[in-house]
């Protein structure tokens, strides 16, 4: 657990160790209160599951595999799954007819439909047989057809079957390029886009280049979207924490970045790069653009990368708050190419498009020399390219329709159908947590979470210790068995010492969201009733 | 240049520096060479080009990425991109009208047609709406439609959109399962599926796993493909060589692979795995089936992992040789889980499909136990899934239509037809090949590449030196500049110290073989005869 090593961080160190047993035992207990042989859709179920020993074994594998963590699909879920799998094959085997995966930001997992307009081209892209058929025209809107002529004839050989540049297909990032123009105000150049398979391998591609060794170090907000920790695990470099405050709605201090920087500097640390995450993920804040100008000073000064996790950039709720791309606010700030390294990631998978299941994403790389970016490029053509379908949808979502095009009246009603309805979920989530005895919400102004703190009673975190769970995954463990939700521990997030959170999405459709705040506050009383002091 | 350390390998390092000074200069030659500001689609053009210094340096990130390679992408890829573009705007700016990608295994590039049937069930995947809609029935099979169906009815809640389970739909790998047992006449378990984005992942999964730092080492063939290379370097390990013997066909012997690991070994290397590619690339040959059960035989004795590359098993091409899975040779030795560890690496982007651009694949995973696969799952979770498409493709390529659907016929001229064309054109280029003064060339029994042997004139090894350029690299660099044809010069695959090659796909459309012969005839004797001694 060399991850969580600089100095006031010390309690977390503490916490991270306990939760890595507790998590660990997690696994064996849940086995237990199942009581069921492994089911048939788990990595668990192994048709060789006898004594004899295997070639390869934990002793022998990389440790940083082993310390790597990533809480989003972990424990809780494989029991939900299993859970699942129970109640297909008997329907009355637990007290709720279905699992509720609030755990991960995968909307159309939990109903929420694509935008007709970015499924239509991505069809015709795949099939381009049929575009100049006349079923065609009645089945797809004009728009899309000339949509995907535009496209393919961007593709070399119009060949959506071959791989494409490494950066992905220069067309595809001169329309990203012109997307973030207009969002931005400043110019955007497609030499600086690199587009990948969703998000989470751009992310991994900067901590390769950026960690040397374990004396390198990368500021990363706590509570902190597990990825960062997993990838930082996983490239043997050290996590320096940074904690948001919770009490000033997750604001994030510059006083602080100060502090944990000097502190991780006088233990010998390198602080390569800061990772921000606006809206925040698991956090839900959106920064204000003041606070944003003095993080790029920030960086400016102390000469860090600054990584923009902006992938949940559509996701904003609240009429105060408005996003601001970290590019458009240091440009703003007269700070060019030379004065900044700044790399911003964009994913399909959030938004309102929320096409999770396609893969596509990029990274906006600014203020590194030529030298460098050749290097990323090398790394990028080993794997030769991210998935066109992926590259296609990236574009799509930086230059959807607009005013004037035949789509742009159903597209912008899906669009703002579902943005609105979100806000609604995040609202009603929101006071339904903060009406729950112990527990306290702040709002979720952005991204697809909330994330609440729990006061546990004494008694609980004594069951929680007896159990040999950390409390907050006590606690989600029991609500799952108890209603089918599925949450994630704050645990899995990183949080102050000696609090607990959890993670909910806003996600389940909007119908289900009343038995879910039912549901959650009879468990919520049966808990506190079951172990108030 | 850590990778090759090995005993008897003392000379590949030498030639591996060597090399690796020469492509460093073939960068800035080619620059030379061109004499033209940086083009729009290339990795080093930036907006930034002053001489200020930027934040992040060459000297300042990760050496494992500098000291990675990739030459399938290298320095000659980027001179034909530039060479193209010129060609763009100034069309007589060279003496030919087209750059040939000869370099790369990317047949749709090149005007090889997509499978029909698997773009329909695509097409009709990513926009299921159509599905039930009359005009839907005159645009595609009726086969089609029903597979799409089918697997939809697969994807919880028909959310083609959403993330799936990390190691792919469950449907989908029983899907594989159920094609791998067809092809082996063993069984194979859907758990044992890891569908990833590409076999790249897949095979740098395995490296992350295995590799805990520089000693312990991988077994590969030489010549390889980069990838291995790559990710050896990347993360951290020892590439441990075994060459293949050029004179018998490209041979693998097992005595060579005992005398490697013996000197490995003596050098305090701890030796995990073997690399197997088969067919071979660049080398193009099948394995025998008793070649098979040697090598499966030395691993087991051995204790190494078997990872077996074996994305080319569609490209057979001669009717003395048959692909057979490392899986179904072990299980037909009474090898099961307990015996070997092994890994089967499948891809959509090669057979007669050559889907690059969908980036879909799989590993088989057995022979590893409960806990150390759950650490294989955890990793995948970390990036989620792999797309959708590429997952649904995955699974049709190993259940491709049978005698009796409506599709069969149609899919099985489409498939029989790329097949056979693609046997005459190795044919075609082998015969060439071996009719030019000092080139020698091997059968291409399998995969979609050719790696003559050059000997080349002293007088042309000095112009190299010269030149500061790898011999083999600077006949592929004249070559590019005289005809447009783009080979990979054998340096970036590892060869016997002192000799020389390159790779060549076979995968130009049969139309334009001819003309790429002559070209390439032309090209030769003109080189040989300005270099002859």
């Amino acid at each position: 657990m060399r991850r969580f090593v600089i100095g006031s961080a010390r309690n977390l160190i503490e916490s991270s160790r306990q939760k890595y047993q507790f998590e660990r035992s997690i696994l064996s207990s849940s086995y237990r209160f199942l009581s069921s042989s492994p089911a048939a859709d788990s990595p668990s179920s192994s048709s060789s599951s006898s004594t004899m020993a295997h070639l390869v074994s934990l002793s022998t594998i990389n440790p940083k595999v082993i310390e790597c963590e990533y809480a989003v699909r972990g424990e809780i879920v494989t029991l939900a799954q299993k859970l699942q799998e129970e109640i297909q094959t008997k329907p009355d085997a637990h007290p709720f007819e279905e699992i509720l995966y609030c755990n991960i930001g995968n909307p159309q997992s939990l109903g929420q439909q694509p935008i007709t307009f970015f499924r239509e081209v991505l069809a015709l892209c795949d099939h381009p047989a049929i575009l100049d058929k006349s079923e065609t025209q009645g089945l797809f809107s004009a728009d899309s057809i000339e949509h995907a002529w535009q496209i393919l004839d961007q593709i070399p050989g119009r060949a959506t079957g071959a791989y494409s540049h490494s950066q992905g297909i220069k067309g595809l990032r001169d329309t990203i390029a012109a997307g973030i123009e207009v969002r931005d105000g400043f110019p955007a150049d497609p030499n600086d886009i690199f587009l990948t398979d969703g998000a989470s391998p751009a992310v991994h591609m900067m901590m390769q280049l950026l960690i040397r060794s374990e004396k390198d170090g990368i500021l990363c907000p706590i509570p902190q979207y597990p990825l960062y920790s997993a990838s930082i695990a996983l490239h043997g470099g050290t996590l320096v924490p940074y904690y948001l405050d919770e009490a000033t709605g997750w604001g994030l201090e510059v006083s602080e970045l100060k502090k944990q920087l000097e502190t991780s500097r006088s233990k010998g640390i390198t602080v390569r790069a800061l990772v921000v995450i606006n809206p925040g993920n698991p956090t839900g804040q959106v920064l204000a653009e003041e606070n944003q100008k003095a993080i790029v000073e920030f960086c400016k000064q102390e000469g860090l990368v600054l990584l923009a996790d902006e992938v949940y950039q559509e996701n904003v709720y609240v009429p105060e708050k408005k996003f601001h791309s970290f590019k458009k606010v240091s440009r703003s700030m007269g700070y060019g190419e030379k004065d900044i390294a700044l790399v911003s990631f964009q994913s399909v998978s959030k938004g309102y498009y929320g096409e999770c299941g396609k893969r596509g994403g990029y990274m906006e790389v600014t203020g590194f020399g030529v030298d460098v970016r050749e290097q990323i490029y090398k790394v990028a053509s080993v794997n030769l390219c991210s998935n066109i379908s992926g590259q296609i949808l990236a574009s799509l979502v930086m230059s959807p329709p607009k005013v004037g095009d035949e789509s742009y009246e159903s597209y912008s009603a899906e669009r703002d159908g579902i943005l609105s309805s979100l806000a609604r979920r995040a609202k009603t989530l929101e006071d339904a947590f903060n009406k729950l005895e112990g527990v306290t919400c702040n709002k979720a102004e952005g991204a697809m979470y909330l994330f609440p703190r729990i006061d546990l009673p004494e008694k609980a975190i004594k069951a929680a210790e007896a159990a040999k769970k950390a409390p907050d995954a006590y606690y989600c463990q029991r609500l799952l068995a108890a209603t089918g939700i599925v949450l994630v521990p704050g645990s899995g997030f990183g949080q102050v010492p000696g609090t607990w959170h959890f993670r909910c999405t806003i996600l389940p459709q909007e119908e289900k969201i009343p038995a879910i705040v039912t549901r959650l506050t009879d468990f919520h009383k049966s808990f506190m009733d079951e172990f108030r002091g």
